[in-house]
């Protein structure tokens, strides 16, 4: 129940992301709306379609639709009024990677998928929303490009969430472990602006 | 049976359509039928593989691909030798779009799915193909930027559809008046130059 | 057995390609590992999921994901060292596409689907995690534009593989036609820079 509460909250954040992420390619109100939900159900509806599971969990819950319309309103009202604080999104949004990555990797694990798989999707789950939304927005994803190590801080934390339960954790305080290990590295690289290194190859070859 | 007809009929204009978006971007003769798939049976794809229907659609009965090359290659012959009237297509895509909206949130509706559910399908059974085939393009969906209320259109015509179901009407009478308001409004965005109002973060924000 | 050896040479080969077009956009080392990972599986998990085929083929066996990473990492690490020479690549990402067109079209063919959708779903295995990657790049589908007949060589060799099948030859011996028919043409095209006409509907119109 409250893990339920926790999950439409994520997906009103990332819906909150998602918004004001299509407010600098001016989409109109309805195309603000499908960035936001884009957003914030990508990932877990590319990993219910991957793994089969079905209905698809905003499908049948009308209240995942209403969460999504209401953050994207809300933003938009908001920010004719106030400034948005960046490191409030930022907090919020890394809470919101670091639930849906951690939950996906254990849907994963408990349809019985091997551990590399259950990284795959948990680190999906968290940060293919944003992919489909930048995608919409015909820019290069974020997740991919050099910075802030979004997608590392998701891969990280469902490994650590998986080494847990194979080492015989219980699967709350795993759970709790894996998140709070995606939040703080997701939160550290943007605090100290950590970043992988990029890969280029040179123009004359290949 | 003559849904069916309609079917096929909607599934060529908006092949002719994709066609005609493709030929901006200088795509071969693969590319231009490619992108007219993607137009006219992407929102109908999405939709079935949301809700699990299966076979989807297009993939047991030939006649849908079928109409799909021939309505693309002569889409290319025909504009080799004449001007294509841009009113003629407009008419014919929002009849299109009146008519995958409505079937749309139909099969979610009998698919036992909550009205919200119902028009967010509708809407992108109408509407997804043509975000497929803008992304294929590279741009920002048209559907999702200011203008010409073609989201807006849908929305409002699977609502009414929904609500006149509600209230009693049968299916034929419900669906027809649900058609009619999305071309509606649809053609009279397009007369009077509609749109909603857009949303723009200032850059100096978040 | 050694159509799986193969299966894996394929994605790996697919995995190479991937990673050396998204040395071109500056990713990150993640960033880098999607790209090729959604060259290598893209259109097999679109293939599956259409077809409603389960489990999707790399959920299950973790060599899929293995041999992505490896050959992802692989190609980074070598463009450090030594030029990549372009042919190497040409012929390798051939042979692929013509492994993957083939068997997708006799999954399909299997299937029982019909002949013009078994061509489709050949293609689009051998062709769509391209697209999926140069989506995800930003840019126009490299097989949608003019040059190189890449889908119209899977097109044509999935059809003479399906002929075959009908005139009542071994499976065997039409994958194996299929695929030297599929490689020939797309080699061929690369050679003598063959392409298909573009089509371009003029500014004014429509």
């Amino acid at each position: 129940m409250s893990l339920y509460l926790f999950d439409l909250i994520g997906v009103g954040v990332f819906a909150v992301s998602g918004a004001l992420a299509a407010g600098r390619r001016r989409l109109d109100l309805i195309g603000v709306v499908v960035a936001a939900a884009a957003t914030a159900v990508g990932g877990g509806t590319i990993r219910d379609v991957l793994l089969d599971r079905r209905p698809i969990f905003w499908l049948t819950d009308a209240r995942y639709l209403v969460v999504i319309i209401v953050a994207s309103i809300a933003t938009m009202l908001y920010v004719r009024w106030a400034r948005v604080p960046g490191i409030t999104l930022d907090v919020a949004d890394a809470l919101g990677l670091a639930l849906f990555t951690v939950t996906g990797a254990q849907v994963a694990e408990r349809a019985g998928m091997p551990a590399i798989t259950c990284v795959l999707l948990g680190t999906m789950s968290g940060a293919a929303g944003g992919v489909i939304r930048d995608v919409l927005l015909a820019q290069v994803p974020h997740v991919l490009q050099r910075g802030s190590l979004y997608a590392t801080a998701a891969i990280v934390g469902a490994t650590f969430y998986l080494v847990l339960i194979n080492l015989g954790m219980s699967p709350g305080v795993a759970s709790l472990a894996g998140m709070a290990c995606v939040a703080a590295l997701r939160l550290a690289a943007i605090v100290w602006r950590l970043e992988l290194p990029a890969f280029e190859v040179p123009p004359d070859e290949s």
